[in-house]
């Protein structure tokens, strides 16, 4: 059904034997796997069984095989602060898994707004943008008004105290003032990612 | 900033003077309006002001203008129950003022799974679909697993008891099993149309 | 009072010792014990001490005596991804106790309702069924529309983020558009199943 | 789908008009309907239509045709306090419209447990129980540890202050010491009786 | 222990002879008087009452004698959208009440952020910044990074569904990420004007 | 201020040597002393130190002192189930250094209604009644049907899933049926021993 | 089972049909009756038929026979703002229907806590102590701080935001920093007055 | 934008090294730096590196470089218990970072509100009062009537059950009936420092 996708396994939970196991049985069928949420004992066993497999520390992933070409459509993925980078690089992992093209503005909390102003240019010209913020959840709302293009939003659970674990920012996005965008669960960089491929499945770059 | 999208005013809590008002001054500058969550009274007003605007009552809108042409892309509206209809009504008026063509399907609520499949095809062909659901609001991660382009999730405040005014689909629909479905607020058509509308900006019809 | 049914020990925060002196008290009195919430020291402890008592290590289980004969009612355990099966094995073994037969339908989650559909004559088949899913826990709402007989639907705490630890699943089953389904505890695959004991109690399976 | 089932109509915020119709398309197919949330000015409108109908003005109720002979299964609806009774009143009529025989035992609240211990006969004759309760929602816990055969507790959003609206003893019941006690949604006495009649469907009454 | 304050009068709940009566009592002993949340009966009464009264129907008060002289420091009201100004209005009467000059910037929600950033300079002027916004709440954050003196943040009860009568905002404006940001209930027009003098008592402007 | 009570200090988070050093200082000035939420660590250092203190692993407490004598009053410490002796043991320790007596009834829960009959006697001679349940919290309920003096209700943080940490049994009795039960914070048995201690000051047994 | 104590109606959702019919009933078995939270139009309807009763209209109560003697214990109803009064009032008929004497603390909420320490010592002289307070409910703290006896806390529903309907000051009392300050539902005047007559019960007072 | 104010590090969730290099980079730039949420490994790294820095063990933090002149203003930092000192220390290096003179009141809490009242020149002397406090959280309310200046309230996460990690004393800040008083995020002893700082920027003591 989800033709034309690739496997992305959730390694939340999974031993890195489970891991590994999954992963061959992909590659037996198909040309690559994604493995997200996979602590470093299951990035260690996966590197070490597949050596050509890309490890994402940050973002906790093991990815083989890439299907972007030259021409892939982009997608911005734009973070407010440092802490909201595992998120951000789950996404672009899963973004690349799509044969879409990450390109990652990062440190524009809108509690500086200039700093994201001065991006506004890179941020338009992407085929989609993905905003991934935690606490007040507020740089959706600020860049949906930027820019003309898909906004989807993602709330982190970076935060303390009446960040409720990601409840506050996730509050904000689906009540943005900018018309239009859209929202995910808590931390699913993996979900916005896919929900970009559904938006730009078999398009190539506006900007290409 | 938001060129090229028509002018959505939001009703609630506006009088019908105040309505009709904002409504002369946007017909000065351009070529229509959408007013949302009108009350009848308001709805009258418009339109005796504005002959040719249209009233959708289940909708709760009046509408002036239409840019839709027949290559337009399409977004199907699939509702679970007809207590969604005002939402999905919202929703296809706002479709129709940012030159999208609005196709309903309506009552295939996951408890009845064989009147969903049976429209699969009809659901399969927009360039997007809207799912408006309440209650369990699990209608969205059905149709996430039936088609590949985009899914918006809406849920709405139909129900009683531990729906809690949509909280219940809210969180149904976040936690979706079907990877990439987005979310908006709760009741919010508007939204969702915006969201399509950003998706397929400048698209005709993959149908077409 | 509850004349019939078999002692079921919530192992949660008890020693090994303990449990292995409950369960020696039990053996005493009558012809078995089910041990739940038992990790893997407990387990052991008790497999040691009752070498014919059979361990269930997905479902954190010790269970010595089974009533269960060729004729016994049967239940279908129905569960929507491989994170459910803990409690989907603590059901099971709850049942075996009470003397009914488990039948398991896996991964059968709605995001793929094709699969679903493909094991339909099966659930049906049997004399109640057990929905268990987390996440949008939108199964026991397709399971509910698909047959005629008692569905009892357990919320997992499987996700995260909007999923708050199952209350997502939880209003998801309490709000079911499919009328008659009833809900028990988040990750109460026990309750669920004494409530399949309390139906069934004295009924040879329908399908005998 | 659901075969053997009465078309239940959810009156809530339909028209004495829309009640009528969707009555008229039912009595064309069928035997009867049973119409559930219906006002004031729904039930006189059905009752002037259809004057062989009943209304059941607490239950806020009508319904045509009754299809329970004298061997019908037996479901006990126990009620703690008379604000308690639209509900019990709405379970009742759903099990009449079922084929099966609702006996009542009210006002038997926690707080005065002879009264309840005095009525334990009747309620362990029953076939199956509904156990109906707001405020502290203690009832299904005692009634769960008094009979063997199948409890349905339904918490009622009677109360105020810290009950939120049946959140209080929808917890309780959730929670209920007593195993295998299952629960539906806030005030749902409609989905009781038709978890029930899944339980029940085509058994007669073991009492008789 | 207030010295120096003006008293205030909760209108919420108070008839019009009860507000008469106390703002009667109030102007026999000082000079003047606040009533807020009056209904316009109410303020229909006090004008009545007392002629040299200020009636601001928007901000559903009335105020009676203003100590602000022209050195007064001032405080800036921004506000997010319309929806909002009945609590920028009640703000602004009650820092008139202080002696403090309210000077309004309205419309700048921060979907549109060259709007406000248009305002900057008018905005950095005034000796503190009350910030009021619904929905998303996010202008405090923004504005938090544009001035550097005191930043009162004010959630508003505006927007439905998620909004949840005005705790997503309260939580997204507790978690600023501009460093410094404090925030008063929500709707507390009154109580932002109050911390407003508590800051700036006995100052001058510094614009002055 | 809190005249002829004694000292409780809340050993929480505090280490052995704070805790040592407080108990050194209250023995200097004092009879005795008493510390709650200890852990064995802090226990084992404060027994070495003052050998004639009591221990209560169950309860974590230890205590220095008892000034209770034979005619004191009684108060009857009801529990549930066995997870609620913790909270029972801590309440019972602070009635002593209150110089009550603590009588227990423990495992009494209401699913079980007649064990909890059989004790109506003992229950009934006590000059207050604290009732501890976690779960569904429902005890209290029956208990303060079935006695006329004051019945204090602790809900604990026993269960797991929709008990979320003792909130399900908390809201269960605050809406207690039976009147005039009151409640202390969840876990809280030193608190419950403290309202008792408010209510029986100087009051010798009704039972001498 | 609740000998010695009068009945109380719950007027709540009750037509003063209902009301005088219940009353009539009491009256026949009994010396008196207590209808607490009845609207005008049930209020009217009880004196009309009772003429002896009486009217507190503020506490939405109507009272027939008292059965207080000069030597009755009392207690000492406290209050924070005019705005609780209600919950007050219904405390001070309860507990005159209880045969205890309620004495009247008002205006006296912690932002002024100079106006509370002034009435220390008619607090302290009473029996026991009612503290009812909304918004912060911080009342209950300071109070129980001052006297020895026992503090039973009334959170109300007064305030706005985030007071919740009451939630807020209930979560203050319940965390307490005043050891043994017992809670009651929100605005439940009468629950905090049957929880003082099963302390008092049979007691003169102190004082006498 | 933030001229004038020193960098804060949050060291949450960052290594020593990551800490060290940060520290690094603003000694470069600046004259120092506070590094706020750092454990015991961070704060070995920082003052080895930098040896004049100051450690400060219970506030977490390492700070270098002070500003603060004699003339300096100060701001009183009060709180309810020992719990509560983590975030007073966190709070007052971050008032030194800014060049404002810290002032601590300890262990006043509400519950013996004379040891309070002792204090209460010191704390009106000061030009801004921050006060902390958990469990109740009503401290804040009680100084605020006691003083006329800014009251910046610091609910913390001290407690346990209904104190529900800090949202207790949240919502008693947030409905403080002390006029006012305004509000940071839960354990946020920075935040409130900022506040403190963009009210007296460039101010010196008025008790100078
Ligand atoms: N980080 C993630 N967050 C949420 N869902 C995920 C994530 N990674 C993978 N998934 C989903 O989990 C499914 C696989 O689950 P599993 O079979 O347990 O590995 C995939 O098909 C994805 O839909
Ligand atoms: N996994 C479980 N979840 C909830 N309740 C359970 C579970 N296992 C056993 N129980 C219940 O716990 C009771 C035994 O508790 P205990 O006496 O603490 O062992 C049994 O009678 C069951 O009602
Ligand atoms: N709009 C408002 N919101 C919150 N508190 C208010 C408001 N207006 C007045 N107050 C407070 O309410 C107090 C007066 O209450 P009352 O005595 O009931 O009129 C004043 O001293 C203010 O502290
Ligand atoms: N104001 C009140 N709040 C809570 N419970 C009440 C109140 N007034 C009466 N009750 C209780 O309600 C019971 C009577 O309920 P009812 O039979 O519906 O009149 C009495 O026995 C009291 O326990
Ligand atoms: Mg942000
Ligand atoms: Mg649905
Ligand atoms: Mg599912
Ligand atoms: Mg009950
Ligand atoms: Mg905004
Ligand atoms: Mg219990
Ligand atoms: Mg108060
Ligand atoms: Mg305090």
């Amino acid at each position: 059904l989800r033709q034309g996708w690739p496997e992305v396994v959730y390694g939340e939970g999974k031993s890195a034997e489970q891991c590994v196991a999954v992963a061959e049985r992909l590659v037996e069928r198909s040309a690559g796997f994604l493995v997200t949420r996979a602590d470093s004992a299951v990035r260690s066993a996966l590197v070490a069984r597949f050596p050509s497999a890309v490890e994402n520390a940050v973002g906790r992933t093991v990815r083989l095989g890439v299907r972007t070409n030259g021409a892939a459509a982009t997608v911005c993925v734009v973070t407010a602060g440092t802490t909201d980078l595992p998120v951000a690089e789950e996404c672009a992992e899963t973004l690349l898994a799509c044969g879409l093209r990450p390109e990652r503005v990062t440190d524009v909390g809108v509690a500086g707004v200039h700093r994201l102003l001065a991006r506004t240019a890179s941020i338009r010209q992407a085929d989609a943008v993905v905003v991934i913020a935690g606490m007040d959840g507020a740089l959706p709302s600020v860049v949906g008004g930027l820019v003309a293009g898909p906004v989807i939003a993602v709330p982190t659970s970076v935060g303390y105290g009446a960040a409720f674990g990601g409840l506050a920012p996730l509050l904000t996005m689906l009540n943005s003032c900018a018309a239009g965008v859209v929202v995910v669960n808590i931390d699913n960089g993996f979900g916005a990612a896919m929900a970009a491929a559904r938006m730009l499945a078999g398009r190539t770059s506006d900007a290409a």
